[in-house]
């Protein structure tokens, strides 16, 4: 008989407290989460979760997708911008108009050429001349990665030795698309290794500003989600301003356009957009927290992730890339 | 008025032949692929390639997923397995019962505790006692991933100098899970640089049997589709054994599951399976063929998806990982 074979997931899932029989298997990536301390939890800032609804699915159950806005000093002026947008509630009644398997969904006012008005942008709302990458803080961010290359180092030399440093070292000091990645603040980011610049990374779920051809930078009403392989080739190309904390299943599942570049061929096609609104506007706002990116849970998270010998796995991969690491975050009741 | 805010998919898109007053253009990997020679595109075989076909979509349209088998040395004894379950009609009339976002769909017969009976499997079909890597063509593999190499360093140094070398090389020589990653015979492999050992990788699209915990290894009745970023930790812990090669928006578009582990609460939420077949048994075969993955057109795509400046990119990423590759593949009619 076939017991019931199932591929494990454990990764992506944040396990329950862990039972005391449980705390002499090897560890995974979920019951290093469970053990963490409440202290090594961050809020998210109010100003920095925006809650988009959709129409409800075709059960006629809600969908709602939480973003988190990234920090300065990366990409602020189209965060400002969206900012403005969604306390002009501007979003209310666009939609979602372009979705494209393995690359991005995509939505906001649209263009009069797909038969969407987008109507005039609040005042003040314009493309930025701005960087996608940021030399501000710099200097901060860059040593912040070196720390964490150097305490990974020192953690795994007291557990294991040498062999898997080196593989374990590139999740954090080395990938095909920058000099350096890591985590600051709870978000991923590379830096370069010969000019003092850092940027944000895309991943799965990260949130950017769609533009047209530079000199557009784009304004930040249209906004896209990857929802797949991280596009990495992105990165210091458009400005990453957030990434999708909760909901991205209503994103992901939706059917792929057929028009151009995935455009739907028609708006009866699109997902109708409710309401966007910061948490700061709403009467009964979500929370959510990160793990620190400088607890020791997290570092213990990560090198448990890029070295599984739980149940599942024989053959431990001895490193992993910065966007397989996925920052656990949690919702909390608002008052907790 | 805001022109057509589209984020470009044009890495994405296998464009048309390019009209001669874009040839002055920067190439875009389209571009690229569109200018190739048909003698450097190979045929996969018939024995290879397989087609599920699921239940029509809620508005009446029909589901083809095309899966490729992947060649020796690599999974053969579950291959072998999967050619006589198809064979044996064994998944007509099975389901997909499992999805997770950014993780894996998975189907066949499941489990009785699962509601699902899959009767006998047929004759001679146990899990292999194999491995899921290879010491077998080991040597040429990493003969064939150093040759790569060099070749795409004599590319780069004609072309651009010395600068991009290093990153470019790390597509290839270097990723945070395998000393060295490359392209033989149309598919991405890992390979060991202290031990003589290769094995193919997980990717978007890949498909690898599912299982139970060591010593089992799946049958291969069980399989999964990866609808999420590379998964590269399951690499050398599960048996990879092909990839969807069209119809994979099939599979990413379908519900999550909210049971354990992503399996659908019910058996009404699943998605039947009409057939699988062999494309060697049907009448009316599909065909397809990929870009020769030692071809003068493959090392430049891979050149270009990793150094883009065409209109939209800025800022060249200088480097790729394997998984972001995608080796072109092309529907052509049986007879051409």
């Amino acid at each position: 008989m076939i017991r019931p074979v199932l591929l494990c997931a454990a990764s992506l899932l944040l396990a329950s407290p862990v039972a005391a029989q449980e705390q002499a298997e090897p560890p995974t990536p979920g019951s290093v989460v469970a053990a963490s301390h409440p202290a090594e939890w961050r809020q998210i800032a109010p100003e920095n979760l925006m809650v988009m609804d959709l129409a409800p699915d075709a059960q006629g159950q809600p969908r709602r997708v939480i973003i988190q806005l990234i920090s300065p000093p990366f990409s602020q002026p189209w965060v400002e911008n969206i900012r403005r947008l969604a306390r002009a509630h501007w979003w209310d009644g666009k939609s979602i108009y372009r979705v494209v398997d393995n690359w991005v969904v995509q939505w906001g006012g649209g263009d009069p050429e797909l038969d969407m008005d987008p109507g005039p942008l609040p005042q003040g709302v314009t493309a930025p001349r701005a960087s996608y990458d940021s030399s501000q803080r710099s200097q901060a961010i860059q040593d912040a990665l070196r720390k964490q290359e150097s305490a990974v180092d020192d953690l795994l030399t007291r557990m294991r030795g040498e062999r898997m440093i080196g593989s374990l070292r590139q999740a954090y000091g080395s990938d095909p698309y920058a000099g350096r990645t890591g985590f600051v603040e709870g978000w991923p980011f590379a830096a370069s290794d010969t000019e003092m610049l850092a940027w944000p990374v895309h991943c799965y779920a990260s949130v950017g500003v769609a533009r047209d051809l530079a000199p557009d930078t784009g304004t930040g009403s249209e906004l896209y989600a990857v929802i797949g392989h991280a596009p990495r080739q992105l990165d210091r190309n458009i400005a990453v301003v957030g990434r999708v904390i909760d909901g991205i299943e209503h994103l992901s599942v939706l059917p792929r356009g057929t028009a151009e570049a995935g455009v739907y061929a028609t708006r009866q096609e699109d997902t109708p957009i409710l309401s966007v609104r910061l948490a700061e506007e709403m009467a009964d706002p979500p929370a959510y927290e990160y793990l620190s990116t400088v607890s020791a849970t997290f570092a213990r998270y990560v090198e448990v992730k890029a070295n599984r010998h739980d149940a599942f796995y024989e053959q431990p991969a001895g490193g992993i890339d910065i966007c397989n690491v996925n920052v656990p975050i949690r919702a909390v009741k608002p008052n907790e």
